[in-house]
């Protein structure tokens, strides 16, 4: 063990010897001066609300109705804590909420964030913007967090939220004992706090309480109460790719028979501003001269079996055909020059729906990608901005890009239609939205560490590519955007494609194609999350048996580095659950080895089916072609078992299982593109292993239900030897 | 010249194409819907003031009065734009303004800044903080800025006011036509404005505009609104060394003895937070331990000619001796576990005072160093706090350092003692209160921005050293900060002395004699802070027949670095005027050579008086031993003719010029520690220089109006050979 280990074991006793010691001082206060009680209303069972004053829009309107039903089948858990120890406040400049903490308590959530999990000792100002500068600033700042407790908590608020995440303490509460700096070796920057305080400018706040008997309950309940998650159209879940914004129509057709050429797969088309007439700001028209004839042009990718996804940003362009109508619902600022509507009218909705049915939806358009709903400052509307029907221009702006997913959601299910798209601001509620976010930032581990965070606030996040310095970097960022909720390459701006890089285009494809086979297991993960409101993409510590350890570092004087001998947190942010089994861990450029935290239980090498160890961490040597996979004990995965690269319905079904539990796996299918599944028009296929007489184990399929959505005829494949060791 | 210019050059003729056509249309508005237009009245020659609503903590109250007759004196000059082109806006959430802006204009200010001078093209969030993340988080974030048209405006608000800068288009005032991002080619992520807006949460707000001839006489009009410039003791001037915090009185003392050892002088030794029985919170009361006679001690070190200088916080611990009588006037949270202050109420002010004289004053505590009255938010009162005023917790922060120093100038004044310290947060009127900012930032090429930034806001900035990571890094540090407002060295936790590079101990020793020495010349630049509101550090901008020239940059598509093609402003921000005639040119460490631009007229080398250039930017190699300076022609620079390091009043002057120029300059004295030449105490030293019959020049030098405060005998210096070279 070298000295610097040991100089971070020995921090790490002393900081749990201060929470310990300081234990005794925590109960929690029923009594802060200038603050009221809140009053708890239960909504149903695990749900509990309460509110004062009065607040602006409401963000669960823009999200879908609770799935009682299932919310039903959770069955009820009690209020997490004293209700007498919940606070507000009302001051002439906010609405003001105090929750409480106890001491080892760890709070997740707070929305799409790109470092640490863990936000206490944060404060947060959620905004909706581009990621970066101040804490809670992204484009999803979703005000729900979860508590390692197994609670959760919503602040449903269309306001900026400033939230306090155990940062602060009261005079009028029950404090630990300063300590000298000079002389006392303890001291720190952030003394352990015992709340959880938040405020908005504003005249009231509601908030709900969620509980559950473990913290993926609690998400699960969040995200039923916002009508479950969603369940993407199976051409969704292939593989996308993204025009240049010059492109033509016969751009397009090269493009799809350079992908043939080079025997690579496009499910998705997207096209990029250029599709337009007018773009930056958008006329939502098609441009003559690069798409002659659209209708004709859709049609003949919707042949081939690609689907075609439009992006658009908001903001109308004088010489948009829609112009005229929309003008008398626009905002007081221009963005780019182009009108910004309030579609918190009822009436701009329809004109904006009226005029993209017309033009695209009639003629076969899958969906959009709906851009710059987030931010910058220096080119969306200010705070100061003022809409005609009297909102606040900052709840406009928090709200618009789940505004936006709303009422696209909404049309497209009118016209039993699913539909997947992408969008750069997402808020509350957004788990039963077809939309997946992207964002300008583009650190690898930075994007791991999002798809982690957001499986916590019921968002969905691509990992996109848009380009890479290495061949190297090209397999790894490609890796994974294979394992996450939409496989999208987005690199029309560096012209890179996915062949671009010889040396290893051949591992680009067969990761793609690990991606497409794994194809009904990823479906049913997705149908548990539009049922049980589970994330089909997951943190792990949302996983049973994963020990959440954090390191603690830091805390050295430094003038120049360090000047509060702040502490650092170091967490497992890089790796995640996909679906029911499988582990994921993905590897950064220049990593020829990697740590990965099993939670307990026997786990396997997904390739392999080689035991490799059962809650602990261990050091696996990483492979180029290769992501890290990993499959819990009695993990059935089935995977479509085809040597092509097109996803069909009709092939033969590999189901594999790791180690040697006995389990049963109900693998759902259905049409893949309307809501039909909804009156029940799906297929539910029983993969059951269990033990014969003489210990070995057997599979058997059979169709719950009925037969109709079958993906072929089924071949178990035993991926762990019995003999092999385990614990 | 190579081809990355040739494209500066294009981007740069594009932009001016694009200002240039868009000029037609930028008539100022009259009209903007919802909005009002202001009103304006006359406060004193070349000031108006507006007002709408109602407005909370007034910093002017924490300003001193006006200098009127100063302000007479510079005459008056007429309102700078059309009044019915300036509206405000009260919405439920905001107070709104706009002030109109031409299409070539540029903005200066807006507070202590590390990034770039012209401000237009930014939003600013205005909130007192760590320098860092948003735009406009800094530790002295003043609503205060001034117009190359040569007009200022200060938004008198104690809230966080976000300020857009050039930045957005409202649809019904003029805008450019929009540009088709996909086929235009100068489409701007930012088009031209034609407004500056601002908002606030709050209920109103109060405006004022100042005039003048040029730039700098708008800074000086307000500087002389908010009392003038300070004038600090003589000593302030000297140099400054802090000690470690956990220093013993016996430490100090042997301190000082090393210095004397390796000959470096310690005009003011600052003890850090140790010298308190308690710090992190504190207790203001000395360690018993560490300094068991504070009253020797201060006289030990006086008896030395050093003054001593206390850190503090304003956090009060529980086991502070005022800690009982201060605790009914704090707020509802703790810093560090100590109790916050609320200075907004008059009998708080007379605890910490009383406390303050009996334990420090009495004894001959020179002054103060005021540790984080800023930020982060992790660790100081949240938004939501409340304070026994029922003042806002956002304004009490906002104003809390400018509060501290208000409370504690005005004390020293009573006694008739003048202080110089530091403070870490300042905002709007602070150039008559004796503290110099500094910051935990420490990067050395923002330092001399914020230097140069500092000017026209009326800040103090000092530069200070904490370490180096090379002796070359140490010399250039120390040359910055021997050219700037307080000669600073705080390297205390990095336990650097001024010898720890051996190689480089002569040049530091000789740069701070320069300084020193310069003591006569800088002393009369501060003067004339005093008496006219003139920065004795200033920006270039603020000099006439500087040409500030900004270079635009920029503007390729990259997809993962530059998304929107923005732009990027090149602009000089790292040279500076020192008095009326030394231009400062800093060299950073690896620089064998910088570019300097001349404003217009004959400059001269500092040290060898050789004649160097006229109004153009000249590249000069760089020598470790000298920071660059220059002088303009005509300039007389009177300085303390010594070989030793102690500036002694009674010595002989050494009064160069340099060019060809005749001149006269008034040279400034007093006691150089009290407010008697408020009362007509002090004297004035014409120094003037003529050419004789023969064109030689000549020098004279006579008292104006007493001799009572002398430098001793004049001795001429002429610099320029007057067959040199020149234009």
């Amino acid at each position: 063990m070298n000295k610097s280990k040991n100089n971070n074991l020995l921090h790490k006793l002393l900081f749990a010897v201060i929470i310990v010691c300081s234990l005794h001082s925590y109960s929690q206060n029923t009594f802060i001066s200038g603050m009221n009680n809140m009053k708890w209303e239960k909504v149903m069972p695990g749900v509990w609300k309460a509110s004062f004053g009065t607040s602006g829009l409401n963000p669960l309107e823009y999200s879908n109705p609770p799935k009682t039903a299932s919310i039903l089948e959770l069955g009820d858990t009690p209020f997490p804590f004293a209700k007498a120890s919940t606070f507000y406040q009302l001051t002439p400049e906010r609405a003001i909420i105090r929750m409480p903490l106890d001491p080892l308590e760890k709070i997740y959530g707070l929305g799409l964030e790109f470092e640490g999990v863990n936000r206490r000792g944060g404060v947060y100002t959620l905004k909706v913007d581009h990621y970066g500068g101040v804490k809670g600033y992204t484009h999803a700042p979703v005000p729900f967090y979860v508590s390692s407790k197994g609670y959760g908590v919503l602040i449903n608020t269309s306001k900026r939220l400033k939230i306090h995440v155990g940062v602060g303490n009261r005079k009028d509460s029950k404090i630990p004992d300063p300590i000298d700096r000079t002389t006392g070796e303890n001291w720190s920057a952030q003394p352990l706090s015992d709340a959880i305080e938040a405020s908005i400018h504003g005249d009231g706040l509601e908030i709900y309480v969620f509980t559950g008997n473990t913290s993926l309950e609690v998400v699960q309940r969040y995200n039923l109460f916002c009508g479950g998650g969603t369940l993407p159209p199976k051409w969704g879940l292939g593989f996308w790719h993204r025009m240049h914004t010059t492109s033509t129509a016969d751009d397009v057709l090269k493009e799809i028979s350079d992908f043939k050429k080079y025997n690579f797969p496009i499910d998705v088309l997207g096209l990029e501003p250029g599709w337009q007439s007018f773009a930056y700001p958008c006329s939502f028209d098609w441009d003559s001269t690069r798409f002659p004839n659209p209708e004709k042009f859709v049609k003949t990718l919707s042949d081939d079996g690609i689907k075609v996804n439009l992006w658009e940003n908001p903001y109308v362009a004088p010489s948009s055909t829609m112009f005229k109508d929309i003008k008398p619902y626009t905002g007081s600022h221009t963005v780019w020059l182009g009108e910004v509507p309030d579609y918190t009218i009822p009436e701009a909705q329809k004109i904006l729906l009226n005029h993209h049915q017309k033009n695209h939806l009639d003629i076969g358009i899958s969906g959009y990608k709906f851009d710059e709903v987030d931010g910058y400052d220096s080119w969306l509307w200010p705070d100061h901005a003022t809409f005609p029907s009297g909102n606040d221009a900052v709840e406009i702006r928090q709200l618009y890009g789940q505004m936006i997913q709303k009422i696209f959601g909404d049309h497209f299910k009118k016209q039993n239609k699913r539909t997947y798209g992408l969008v750069r601001a997402s808020y509350i509620g957004a788990s039963s939205s077809p939309f997946v976010i992207y964002s300008d930032y583009y650190g690898h581990k930075g994007y791991v560490t999002a798809l982690v965070n957001s499986s916590i606030s019921g968002l969905q996040w691509t990992p996109e590519i848009r380009s890479a310095k290495s061949a190297e970097e090209w397999v790894r960022r490609f890796q994974t955007v294979c394992f996450s909720p939409m496989m999208l390459l987005n690199a029309w701006a560096s012209k890179t494609k996915p062949w671009s890089f010889p040396e290893v285009t051949n591992i680009v494809r067969d990761n793609i194609k690990l991606r497409k086979d794994l194809l009904p297991y990823l479906y049913t993960a997705f149908y548990k999350y539009h049922q049980k409101g589970i994330p089909p993409f997951r943190a792990m510590v949302l996983e049973s048996g994963f020990d959440a350890k954090e390191l603690i570092i830091g805390g050295k004087l430094d003038g120049e580095t360090n000047p509060y001998e702040e502490q650092k947190r170091m967490e497992v942010t890089d790796q995640y659950m996909m679906g029911s089994y499988i582990l994921v861990a993905p590897v950064f450029t220049g990593e020829t080895a990697r740590k990965v935290v099993l939670p307990k239980g026997n786990w396997y090498d997904f390739y392999t089916g080689a035991f490799v160890g059962n809650g602990k961490t261990i050091t696996i040597k990483t492979k180029l072609e290769q992501i890290p996979l990993f499959v819990k004990d009695g993990g059935i995965i089935p995977m479509v078992s085809s040597k092509k690269l097109k996803n069909t319905d009709k092939t033969s079904l590999e189901v594999r299982h790791y180690g040697t539990k006995e389990n049963t796996f109900e693998l759902y299918n259905d049409d893949g593109k309307t809501f039909n599944y909804e009156n029940g028009d799906y297929s539910l296929l029983e993969l059951k292993v269990s033990k014969k007489n003489n210990g070995k184990l057997q599979g058997q399929s059979k169709f719950v239900n009925n037969s109709k959505y079958s993906y072929g005829k089924v071949n178990w494949r035993w991926m762990s030897n019995e003999t092999q060791n385990r614990q």
